[in-house]
This record gives C-alpha cells, structure tokens and sequence, in this order.
C-alpha cells in the first residue's frame, strides 16, 4: 500500500507570510508537461518530435458533432442550461446506454458536467469528507488521487500488476479498505494501463464497498475505445455505482470540455445542488454539438475510428516487445501501452528525458501515474498515425542500438 | 455575524448506511430554482409570467463572438489548450485591462477557467484549509459562501446595510478577521445589492489581509455594467489581491462558461498545479470565441447593451421606490435591485410565492442571498426589457392594491 505522497515534508507552506492551503502540496504537477515544453523548445529550434505521450485522440471533433454545435451557436443557443444539463441530452445518453449496452437507466440519473473532470468533482464532493480514505489502483490516472487531496480525503494508492490485470479486486479491497475508507475509485479501461476489469469482479467490489457503507465510483471514459470483445458498463450490474463518462475520447470532444456523471437515484438532489454552485452548468454549445454524437452516421465514423486505433495498437504493441520493453498483459483498450522498461535502462524517468533529447521521441514517465514500480515503466499512447508511430518505434531501436 | 449554516442538526447524513459528505448539508439549494420551476409549469399551463428572477442578461452572445466560435469549430479547434488557457487570449485580456482600465497585469498572472464558478474554485482551494475561515457580506451571492464550503471552509457571513453600502468595510475585516480567518471575499458590483466599493476601501481591506497574512478576492464579474462613473479594478490598488472575472454578464456569454483569474504571480505555479487536475482547461472553442470580444466592434455593441441596462435601471428603480418597495441606496451595477418589502408584506418568501401565483411575475425572495433581514428583502432583476418590466411593475401594482 502506498499513498503518494504522504511526506509532510512536501507540503508547500505558505512561505512569507502568504497563505497556501495544505493540498496544494499534494497535489504534484504532470512531469511529462515539462516534457511537453521541452518537445515544444525543441520542435520551435527545428527538430522532429514524435509525440507518444499526448492522451488526447489526434482525429478532430467528428464534422456531424462540428455542424450542430456550430448551428446552435449561430442560432443563439448561448444561454444557460439547466444545471444537470439539457433533458435532451440526458434522454440521448439515456437511450445509448440501451442501445448500445442494453441497460436500462433512468435519464434523471445522468447528469452533464464539464468534462469527466466535473464528474469526479461532483462525486467527490458528494462522498468524501476530510481525512476519508478513497482505495486506488497504484499506477492510475493521477488526477483521480487529486481530487481526492482538493477534498483534503486520503488517496490509497494500492500497488497493482499484472497478476491483477493491473486493476484492484474485491481482495485488494477486503485488504486495505479500513475504517476511514468511503470509496473505491476504479477505471477501465485503465489509464495508463489501457486493461479492463471483469464484470464479475467489478460487481463485487461494488457489493463490498457497499457493506462497508461505501461507494464504487467507475470511471468508463475509455469506454467505447476497446478492442477485445464489448465492454459491459458498471451501471448493469447494480444501482448504486457512481459512473464517469466523458465526451472527450470516444466521441473525440476533448477541448468541448464535454462529460458525466450517473448516480444512484437517491444521490440526484445533493449532486444537483453542488453543480449548481460550483459550476451552474456545462458548456451549452457543446450540450448541443453532443446531442449529434448518437446519430448513426456519427456513431459509424467512431467506431472507424475506434478500429483505427486497434490497428495502432497491433502494430504497437509486437514492436515495443520486439525492442525488449516488458508488457506482460495486451492492453485490452483506451489508446496506451503502459511498459516495464527494467530490463533497458535503470530510471525511467532518465530514460524518458535522455529518449526526447537525444531521439526526438516523447513518452509519459511512469512518476505520472503513482509511485509503485514507477522508475521501471513507461506509457506510450498511440494517439498518432501508423507511420507515426514506426517512425518512433525506429528512433528508440536506434537509441537503443539495435535494429528495428 | 452571521454564518449562514452553523446548524449542525441541519447536515444531511447519509441515512440507511449511505455514504455523503457533510458539506453537502452546508450547501443549499437556490430556492428560486423552485420558484423558477413553478413558473415553468405555469406558463406551461398557458399562464403568462414576467421574469424579474433572472440573473442572466436576455441578449444572446454578440454575433462577432458567435461567428469567432462558429469558426473555430468549423475549422477543428476542437482540442485541448493549455490548463491555463490560449496564450493569445490571456494577452488579450492583459490588453483590455490596459486600455479600458490604465493597468498593467501580466498575461502570466491571467488563468483563464470554466466560468468564474472555476475561477473561484482555484482560488478557494489555492487559500482555504478545512476549518478555515472566510469573511463574506450577508447580503451576497450564496454560491461564494458555498466554495468555501466545498473546501471544508467556514464562510462567516456579515451583516451589511445601507450605512456600508451594502458592502464589507474595513471596519467590518477588523471587528471579525479572527485567529482562523484566511481571506475576505467582496464582489464590486455586488450580486443581489448592486452597489459598489469604493477604490480606498478597496485599498485598504487588501493592506489589512495581507497584514493579516491572508489574502482579498474581488469579484469583479460584474464591471463593464456600471451605469455612474467608471469601476477601477482592483489590479490597480495592489498586485497581491484575487480577481475573478467573467465573459458571461458584460460579454453576454453566459452558456459559454468562460471566466478569468488574476493571481499574485507568486500563485501561478500552484493554480497551474490545480487547474491541470480539476478541470484541464477551459472549453476551447468559447476561448477561441472570447478572442472577438475586444475587438471595437464588440465592445461598442456592448456598451450600447450596457446602456440599455442603465434605461431598464432607470424606469425600474423609481418604480418599485413608488410602489413602497425600500431601496435605500442607487445600485450603481449589475442589473439587480436589492428592495426591502418590510412595510408591504411580513415575508418576502411568502411574498414571491404569492406574487407568482397570484400575479405571475417571478422575483428571487432574500433568503438565497444570506439570513440577515433576509425575509424583509427581494431582488428584482431587470434583465428584460423596459416594456416587460412596465408590465411587471403594473401587475405588482394589481398585486398590492394600489395604482401603478
């Protein structure tokens, strides 16, 4: 078990007399944004950069999505929304979870936020009281552990690999869940793992959580990009689950700003009235741009998409092997590689700088994602073309000094 | 002194073995959401209802920003910008504080966040720990009150009047700045009151706080509508204070959800920290959108509306004074009228109730702005036009029994 950054010695004080609140110590930036900026200096002075460390999909805002949000604007759809969003659109959602899951769930369950962002905000700040525990998977997405710190809760990092498809189970849970704990955050796919949870599994962590008086919140955003078989939605296998969707990655609506939340019916009143202070409503554009996302032809092009990405990753993922990097379980969606790279060089973090200087390759570190085994891996997100990505597979051969 | 909520018997628990937080008990809902709803379903009905509840400009975003938005969609601005926003608007907004005020801030210092809600969030979590104390007028606008709850604050509200011109005063920083005391809050136009503070009051409440070692936010989302002489920022007076400003009230951009903050350079890095966490960034395209609005072309269709505002002020403040309504001090911004109705009705909640269903005109009662003389005040917004309110104020008139 590992909380990341439990040392008070890293808490930032206000120094000369200005006030700083205690979390902000806790809470670290991205490492790879320094990266990010490097890769930037680097590209301004003329060097090629080959970006595998950006999360975000490389396809624009698929054009059906484009035109109606557009049209709204044009039309004066530039007034608030209700807070829990346009009714439309929570039906629209509603009727996808149908269609596409099979699963019945009632649209005044589902609320429209600002992005997964304003989803974890709303969740967190419905379940976690100060110096609560939320149980984690350690590597995970760490603005997850953040939200939890912006609640002043106690992230509980629980190290993971790839005996547990690098996700908790219901043991990590009777392990580690204590007498503060309140939640289980999970997500799957992961990110940066890109593994899922079984359904069976997931249900009885969400069994578990509830006798304890807890909660199961489930983050789907990678929802829809995976590659193997259908990924079954949490919201099928009980009521009292909290699920974080999101705009962003299957639907190719990132700076939208575009997300979910669906909670237990009885949660709708409390979250209601946190959203309405804390951000009133979500973007009315992209409410309108969004109620475009369900339409067949739209779903068709995303679900092209979606193959294009498989093709990334079955390219990916034999050549990052091929050149010694360790990924012992294939990464079953979203659109990352997460890779022990022990066996090639001491520090992860090293490897990655000395990779962008000295090859013009950019990949995330794995301090970005916990602090379990975290010197000894790295992320590769295939959020570029094919021949993107050979080109980079070519550069870390030859920084490796072998042939590709 | 006055904290809104101090009652502990009214926190909600999570019954039947539930998981929520306790904050969610400090947090009300605004009760003219039920209101709002109630009129709906009137109108719905076929009933007609004249708004005077409503606290978002009736004019639609100017068509030069709606175009700027449109555009940038058409043309695949769809992804991320940099948490703290595009570099050219940050500048943009530096320019408009030079031209339109005579100050110099540095783009650095400018974050540009989802709406001021986000503004206000980086704020609260960069100053407030749990327990923490936070200095606010009673009359104001709850969702402040309700940040400071999010983050486990203790918002302290104080009781103002006409003597202060419905604001806090220095006076008030030293009566109740106490050993938790971390920030004051003021908002210059003020929402519900209207009225302003003055610069040298201003000045001196920030030197206070800072003496303190704690820190001033302004909240400045209403400037651009002030109908007598010319609001300076805060920017001008010190370079310590917060300001959270907005594109949704002058710049007419409300469903948009685009806001700024303005930090002491020393904070950047930390907002930067919470910013990348809780919300990524803003919505790409209302930022691409938000570069037209300084264009000239803009700000002179603006400043016409500005006026309208000011005409709607004019008919709908000697009105209401005629009808018996109390208003002792000339709002001089936003579009709100703070009316006390003690002589007319025992309580205001009651009396907007009534008013509704009886003569169909729908105001906000006191009691969403703070507890002090809350059941003896109402705020009227004039965010219609002149004729409506004409309709308003005659049917208000029927209401009372008396003659427009």
């Amino acid at each position: 078990m590992t909380d990341q950054h439990p040392d008070p010695d890293k808490t930032i004080t206000g120094r000369k007399g200005w006030p700083l609140a205690q979390r902000v110590g806790h809470i670290e930036p991205f490492h790879v944004m320094a990266l990010l900026a490097r890769a930037r200096e680097l590209e301004a002075a003329g060097r090629s950069i080959i970006h595998m460390e950006i999360g975000e999909p490389d396809f624009a805002t698929p054009e059906p999505i484009r035109v109606a949000g557009a049209r709204a604007i044009e039309q004066g759809a530039t007034f608030y929304t209700p807070a829990l969003g346009l009714p439309a659109l929570r039906q629209a959602i509603a009727a996808f979870y149908r269609t596409r899951y099979g699963v019945d769930v009632a649209a005044e369950r589902i609320i429209i936020t600002p992005g997964a962002s304003g989803a974890l905000l709303l969740a967190v700040a419905a379940l976690v009281n100060p110096g609560d525990e939320v149980l984690l998977a350690d590597p995970g997405y760490p603005a997850n552990r953040h939200f939890v710190r912006l609640m002043d809760g106690v992230p509980v990092g629980i190290a993971v690999g790839p005996d547990s498809n690098y996700q908790l189970r219901s043991e990590h849970l009777q392990q580690y869940w204590g007498g503060r704990a309140k939640a289980a955050l999970v997500a799957t796919p992961s990110n940066p793992t890109g593994t899922l949870i079984d359904p069976d599994e997931l249900r009885t962590m969400a069994q578990f959580a509830a006798a304890r008086g807890g909660a199961l919140i489930v983050d789907e955003i990678y929802h829809g990009l995976v590659y193997e078989g259908a990924a079954q939605t949490a919201l099928g296998l009980r009521d009292d689950v909290f699920v974080i969707n999101s705009f962003s990655k299957y639907f190719n609506m990132t700076g939208w700003r575009l997300g979910w939340l669906v909670v237990p019916e009885r949660y709708v009143d409390a979250i209601d009235r946190i959203a309405q202070n804390v951000f009133l409503a979500a973007s009315t554009p992209a409410q309108y741009a969004a109620l475009a996302a369900f339409e067949p032809a739209t779903l068709a092009l995303l679900d092209a998409r979606r193959d294009e990405f498989r093709a990334r990753r079955d390219f990916l993922l034999p050549a990052l092997r091929g050149l010694g990097f360790g990924v012992p379980q294939n990464p079953q969606g979203a659109f990352y590689i997460y890779a022990n790279c022990a066996g090639l060089a001491p520090d992860s973090f090293v490897f990655a700088r000395d990779l962008l200087e000295q090859a013009g390759v950019a990949i995330t570190p794995g301090i970005d994602f916990g602090a379990h085994a975290a010197r000894e891996h790295l992320r590769f997100a295939y959020t570029r073309p094919v021949e993107v990505l050979r080109e980079g597979v070519a550069r870390i051969a030859r920084f490796l000094g072998k042939r590709a």
